[in-house]
């Protein structure tokens, strides 16, 4: 026996979702039926809104709905600092943080020849041409610590290059508040080999 | 900095998805908005179909989009016999252990005075009025074994008592499967108090 057609497709609906398996799919659609179909009534309008909506910003790349997002247009943000993430969320993350206050260019995903994902996938030549366009004093790479991360950073470092654009990559190492029997060996590695020497101070304590 | 407003009107609608917070909402609204535009689409659909369509079996009362569901219907089911459950997923549950072959009453929920459930909320009268239109030789208890389940039973216990309707519950205990030293104490203490004495064999090892 299984649930009728409708509340089947339902459930077999509610799978797209990452991390949502077969019993949380029927939990969802239950809880749905049971308690909430307004919500459910707005969940689906509001799908249906934004997946017919929501698009591109035209220079950074990141989700929105008009053609240039809220961080593009702000004309007191620093368009001479350009700072490269992976994905929305990855920026969203930098945002909360209050630690940049330039411009985005947001990748949409990463380097990983292994899922079929070339430059060309990634649609990289935007980059080069709004590297071409616009002019920034600096990139900034905040890509992910992980091998395709890596990969997409050194890409994107020769690319800077060849337009004799000034790029960096932000510090990897400990985390703040992380202990350090914690740490991974690879972070741990990496922290001691980027290890930096202290200055000397001038006023010495006697 | 946040995410533009459709974005995040479907950022709060995905969380009355039981178990669905702010991250994995957030996550959730990406992977669509990146990945799955089709899916998300189907979702939408069905969940608009589902919630307009779908509604009560008039019968047991578990969700379907007919009048009668297909257990109700199924002349090769054993209409004498009645299982009281709690929820669609428990039926479910019994459907497929194959362990149970007449009919079902959903309660669509318990018994529980401290969230205003009382028997009206629940609709017992309806379960009243079923018990008067057919004639079951047993109705089978099968609600979870909780505080409320206890409550609820008790209370269908006295209900079908006065219709003079012979009814019984499920076996409580330590699960298959299960090991001694992880099941708690008061499944084990109901183990202990509702153990059965062997009756003794007539081929007897010599």
């Amino acid at each position: 026996m299984s649930f009728s057609p409708l509340i089947s497709e339902l459930i077999q609906s509610l799978r797209i979702l990452p991390g949502v398996g077969q019993r949380s799919a029927e939990r969802m659609c239950m809880h749905i039926l049971g308690k909430d179909k307004t919500g459910a009534l707005a969940l689906a309008n509001a799908l249906t809104t934004a997946i017919n909506t929501v698009k591109h910003c035209q220079l950074c790349r990141t989700f929105c709905e008009t053609d240039y997002c809220s961080i593009c247009t702000n004309p007191k943000r620093d368009h001479s600092l350009m700072c490269i993430v992976e994905t929305p969320m990855d920026m969203l993350a930098i945002e909360n943080s209050g630690s940049f206050n330039g411009v985005y260019f947001v990748l949409m995903g990463r380097l990983s020849p292994i899922d079929g994902i070339g430059p060309k996938e990634l649609k990289l030549h935007a980059l080069a041409s709004r590297l071409k366009q616009t002019d920034p004093l600096e990139i900034i790479l905040a890509t992910n610590a992980t091998v395709e991360g890596e990969a997409t950073a050194n890409y994107i470092i020769q690319m800077a290059e060849s337009h004799h654009k000034p790029v960096s990559r932000i510090a990897y190492g400990v985390p703040f508040g992380g202990e350090l029997e914690y740490v991974d060996s690879h972070t741990l590695n990496h922290a001691f080999t980027a290890r930096k020497s202290i200055e000397p101070l001038n006023n010495k304590i006697e």
